[in-house]
């Protein structure tokens, strides 16, 4: 049986729906166990009442420090004190990371956690990591980051030698900055499964089932992807019912555009994740739907059915032991 | 009169389109001069002739040292040798930039030339800087970025008083890299309109008229925008002639689809324009139709006749003078 901490107070929803999600979730090899405001109606599942709620505003630093009794953090310290074995919340993707730095702590050899994040492409799900809990980084550290996803890959999605690429300005070698020009050497000297640069064009149409890129510039990019999705179905939406007969033919384009909206919907894959931390830690959108933690959740089960954390310990231990930079 | 130097060979479409372009950009106060092959039919307008083509894949520092007598360089070099007040081209970019910075030379104070890209964004026209010239920068860079670019917005696009902005990872000031902490300090002490930062999502929304950015985010971020945008048209038309209702409604709503193409072209504003040169260097897209060749003429002509060359070194003359970083 596999014990899934579920914080259920960080939704935009509101924690019905994260509660629905849960139940969805449950089975008989999986126990969603919600952490959240006492009385909350939970049915068949367990909840563990907690009495502060962490904001979306709030600094991650702070909340951490001043909101021990917050769903969050309770929900966080249940996988550290063994009685979950991962955990999931639609909340502060800074408060997730600031109390499993602190309460999970990092996988021996791990120098930096890093949020993976499953892109809906073209060709399938891709992971785009980091996307944005480390703002500066080094060469090595974005070489742990793609094996961190290339282990992500091979367990969560089932892809057995996960194409790796780096994020940069152009495709050739020798186009980038600093960072990537020395992260391109790293990569290519790996075992990885290396296939060279890819540019932001490459993003949605995937190109490499591992896009690896710093935290900066990972954020930045997941959200034009995502903006640039959202201000173009809007804009489309407003030219169409400029007209009648646009209108008419929004109409009946209704069911291919639902069927796209499917295909690029992030819920499908039901979050980020932050990896390189001693337990699996799961970061949904704050306004998932049920549908979406549930998938969540069970990707989370997958990943501890899969010992993803303990992949990730073989496959980072470097030689130099548990050197921390 | 002003004279538009126009290089015809680097254009994927043939030189016959770019010719197409700035005869149509002609009047009595814009002269385009056309540099390309012997013998290729300008009608009216004069040719220069030249025996070299830069291609796409050369490397710009090769190209420009071993291509002396090429379209592009020739081009670039009538500008430096006052025959022509701007130069257009569709050609390479780097090739422009290798080009530029050692026949024009940068204008006095100007420590790093850089790209800037206008957006069509929902709310007009914003300014993306740099989009690709200086992949490493430090934060005096991006002040100066900041600085080219409103001058820019408001002598081009006739933006009286352009709201800045930084692009980053958060909206609040500490959220960042270091890069952008240190470059939001210069910003919010400077006499520009700073608004803070924007993220990645903003960018087609138009929260700001300048945008500024080190030239590998830039380019990062731009591409993921036109590719997030292509990918989402090409897929949209896949589900919808999935269908026969859908073929019939695609149909219907083609109006309206061809209506926010047109808005989204980048074509409207000719391409990107290199900032920070002792003369205007604009560099349209490689498959420029005629009309967006005609737009970046007449805009690099307005550029001339506003003297943003002028507007720049009075801007940017720093109390060190010349200092060069």
């Amino acid at each position: 049986m596999i014990r899934v901490a579920v914080d259920a107070m960080g939704s935009d929803r509101g924690a019905r729906s994260v509660i629905e999600g849960a139940q969805q979730a449950a089975s008989e090899a999986l126990e969603p166990v919600i952490f959240g405001a006492a009385g909350l109606d939970t049915g068949e599942l367990k909840l563990v009442p907690t009495t502060q709620v962490v904001g979306m505003d709030e600094k991650p630093a702070d909340a951490f420090r001043t909101k021990a009794d917050s769903s969050l953090v309770r929900a966080v310290k249940a996988v550290a004190d063994g009685e979950a074995d991962a955990v999931v919340s639609p909340g502060s993707t800074g408060a997730m990371l600031a109390a499993g730095l602190v309460l999970l702590r990092r996988v021996p050899g791990v120098r930096r956690p890093a949020i993976a994040v499953p892109i809906p492409s073209r060709q399938g799900p891709s992971i785009l990591i980091d996307a944005g809990a480390n703002a500066d980084c080094r060469a090595e550290h974005l070489l742990q980051f793609a094996t961190m996803g290339a282990v992500f890959a091979e367990e969560m999605l089932a892809i057995p030698r996960p194409r790796v690429r780096l994020l940069s300005i152009g495709e050739e070698p020798e186009k980038g900055n600093q960072l990537t020009l020395e992260a391109h050497e790293l990569l290519a000297a790996s075992d990885l499964d290396f296939q060279g640069n890819a540019e932001g064009r490459d993003i949605l149409e995937g190109a490499a089932d591992v896009l690896v890129t710093d935290g900066f510039t990972g954020n930045v990019a997941l959200k034009a992807v995502e903006g640039t999705v959202r201000t173009l179905l809007d804009s489309l939406r407003e030219e169409i019912t400029a007209s009648t007969a646009g209108t008419l033919g929004g109409f009946l384009i209704r069911p291919a555009a639902r069927r796209l909206r499917r295909r690029l919907d992030p819920d499908t894959y039901g979050g980020a994740y932050l990896l390189g931390l001693r337990g699996l830690v799961v970061i949904a959108h704050g306004n998932s739907s049920p549908t979406a933690i549930a998938n969540a959740i069970r990707l989370a089960a997958r990943g501890v059915d899969h010992d993803v954390v303990g992949r990730l310990a073989t496959r980072l231990l470097q030689p130099e032991g548990a050197e921390i930079v």
